[in-house]
């Protein structure tokens, strides 16, 4: 039985480019962290190390500052499928790759009371995402967001789970729900405004979270999944990775007082983690 | 020469409390991670493993919980406050302590455009910081913040540096300017209204920081603690740790490209490091 | 067309065992973290809330110390294995799901030269991970490591590769080359000394990376894997993920000195990522 | 009431740099993050953003390699004296400054049983630190160690502590100890043979913590740090910050199982906190 080379990629992770278009005085800037890595055929690379066909990261990387230069970037996913198109296109042995990024969003500094024009902060605690791949001549793109971290102080309930011998957990009709969600959505096609999907589909989703009385996290999930495919039809799935970051209520009768759902204990370790996808059928 | 036991002190660090006030359908949260650190007489302790004196760690823990239920939590300072006077307080042989705190900003979730009562999610980047101490009797109050990560894209320079040997850099009149802000503000007495000083100080360093046109950091920085002291008087002192987080313009050369300040490589590491005191004289 | 749930999993992360086997004077420490994520109907779950086949992440923690004391633990793929047929066997309506551990080592502290009964030191700097998925009745095991941090200071050339516009990398016959190594193998049944494994395994990576002159990083993982699945009969794969973590020969001519491959910068980010399996055929 | 320039240092911030001494077939790698501050006459800097003082925070990396070419690295304490000794004597405006490293040990791969030349595995879990300080023409010498990280199975109590009406804890003759150490020793002068303190002192700290029956962390940080200054003459004090790394015994009787001390939850935050210095009188 012999051994043969299974799926590989290749490619320059986390390149931070920095854009700032200043040919206004209200300069604006595009702040990424980019990964590209190549599919094709790199077998003789890995069995004998002939690097004829390789494209170097370096080079990649170098590509990336190069194309972002040439025709700007956009928005993350326009980017990631600028240089998805080059590297297919540019050599005829890369079939297919991965072209990730995560943006980050600065909010202009408020100088009595008037946005500067070239003065920013870091915004908000999420970061956005992208991701465009290619395999066997057919181009995925998908937007998300990571961290952003939601909570409701009460409107959540957890009970009727099933019972066996390892269950102590007590049924509640009042707990904090506390969570950092990280959701991908999938567009249908390469072309879309990924901009104002991504800020409806931001908005939505703490809309959701907030209004959904909730039995369950998972039940949650599926009403923010749906409302989001409800809404935007360019989208064919959401997928989601929820933490169940658990806040406990801290005893405090020993100490002669109550504690009528007031003083909590934010925990670390363990978490619940709750992960789901909320598709269109067919 | 003999052995001895020099400068100590123990508690409990990070508490996690989340505190939820709902007396009213508008449910406000206060959230805060803390640590307790107790100093006095605890040369037994340390030699011989006589517990007699310890206030556990444990108990340090508890009395977070317990006060906050009791007295609320109101500010970070002023919650630092209560715990330093409870331990100096309960316990002749704690001649003095250190207290700490980070707290987590929320904002409330829009629904329908309306700020949701009980749903929030967690705002800004920046962490708001505070600190009490006391020594022989005094107490010492300082409030602060970390990770407040600004930028500029223009007005810094930095030229007319000394130059030796090992001076390659080339002098500059137009770069961007970014750090991430740490500054540590000392009150001149226990009593001021810490919010309201949290929040003017953090205005007043970010309209500093776009609005200097900038030939250094360290002249930045300066200015900011400047503003800042002249405009709060119950402050004696500011101070900074400000990280000069590096973009490099990338040489697009030798792919026939200019780049007239648009195109930069973000570095991590190593970065500059600019540390520094403003104070009033006397 | 409408809406529906898609992939899901469910369950505790990271949770945190420490167990202590104490029936001899010469103590044992084993210490793991696990997490356990259940598949199967849960679409009322997602749907309605109905928690009714919820097996809580409460009592998914539980379980985990609770056949950690009936069974004790044993290898980490052992005791995830029986935690995958605890949850499959005991829950109709749980017909798979992924079990998953990171296992940390400990070494005996030397106390006079002889190892201790009851004092240890965290070894290495290494990471030991298990992994096994039940899906359809089919149950796969894998064991893995992460973190190793291995370097070459010679014995690597990186040359000849594709050249185009956007490429500036000089070639060179002699660079650092230095990875950390994340290494998954999958095991032909869940029948094994999953032990023995681990230990045979990392020491072949280890000497297969010293030992081959390197031509690109991807041939040095070949190899790796290569001499994996020709030693081990019971493995059918093993998937690398292995950056790149650069070192670039510092330009100290502006000082008026040379650099024979001595003085190196160690960078961060960006890295090469080279990702890949080697897997037997058929 | 006028403001000015309190205490001040500017400089660059983890420097990486590795050294491979090559001149013969068995390469040497020293592997070293490096901090250098300068503290001096900065006022103008701060105050106008004049710059002709400022020795740039580029020159002090570019310093960092020179200096490394021309006189190599020998150990962290004295790669960090030679910087302090450059910058306090090329510029007569500076001076003093803090110089901070920490030193990442690498093992050498076996290879048939055999070290190899020139190929490396990183070591252990600890990192060495160094740090010299310059002020008044003073100038203080530390070496010291972080992460050194210890778990004692059996062997330490704790009782007889001082309770009030927010103790629960309750009262064990056998629990887990474990810790993370850091640990800095000061040396009485700037000569000193700084490899072998480190190799003893290393040594001392995991004997003493392994053979001490142990009452209270801080009786245990105690013997430590008697232990080490007991042994090495050129040493003035040792300062421990060590975090009580909590484990706590889970309660299995809901089971119908129980718990003599095998199976304990290691908790991540809140975690004790112990920190002294011990140090010769005089």
């Amino acid at each position: 039985m012999s051994i043969r080379l299974g799926a590989n990629q290749y490619g320059k992770a986390e390149v931070r480019i920095v854009k700032v278009t200043r040919d206004a005085p209200r300069h604006v800037i595009e702040d990424l962290n980019v990964t590209s890595q190549l599919r094709g055929d790199f077998t003789a690379n890995h069995r004998t190390g002939d690097n004829t066909l390789v494209v170097a990261t370096d080079t990649q990387k170098n590509t990336i500052y190069g194309l972002a230069r040439e025709h700007g970037i956009g928005s993350p996913e326009a980017f990631l499928l600028r240089l998805a198109r080059h590297f297919t296109g540019a050599f005829d042995w890369v079939s297919g790759g991965r072209w990730a990024a995560e943006a980050y969003g600065w909010d202009r500094i408020a100088v009595g009371g008037e946005p500067h024009d070239h003065a920013f902060v870091r915004a908000g605690r999420e970061t956005r995402t992208a991701l465009v791949e290619v395999d066997d001549g057919r181009t995925s793109v998908a937007g998300g967001l990571t961290d952003l971290v939601v909570l409701k102080s009460t409107g959540s309930e957890f009970h009727g789970f099933h019972r066996d011998r390892f269950t102590t957990l007590a049924e509640t009709d009042d707990r904090i729900l506390a969570t950092s969600v990280t959701a991908t959505w999938r567009f249908a096609t390469p072309e879309a405004d990924f901009d104002a999907t991504y800020a409806a589909v931001r908005d939505r989703l703490l809309e959701v979270f907030a209004a959904t009385h909730s039995l369950a996290l998972q039940q949650t999930l599926y009403a923010m999944g749906e409302a989001v495919l409800a809404e935007q039809e360019e989208l064919t799935s959401v997928s989601f990775s929820m933490p169940n970051k658990h806040h406990f209520l801290v005893d405090l009768a020993p100490f002669g007082l109550d504690n009528p759902g007031e003083i909590f204990f934010a925990a670390d370790r363990p978490y619940g983690l709750i992960e789901a996808t909320v598709e269109r059928e067919g």
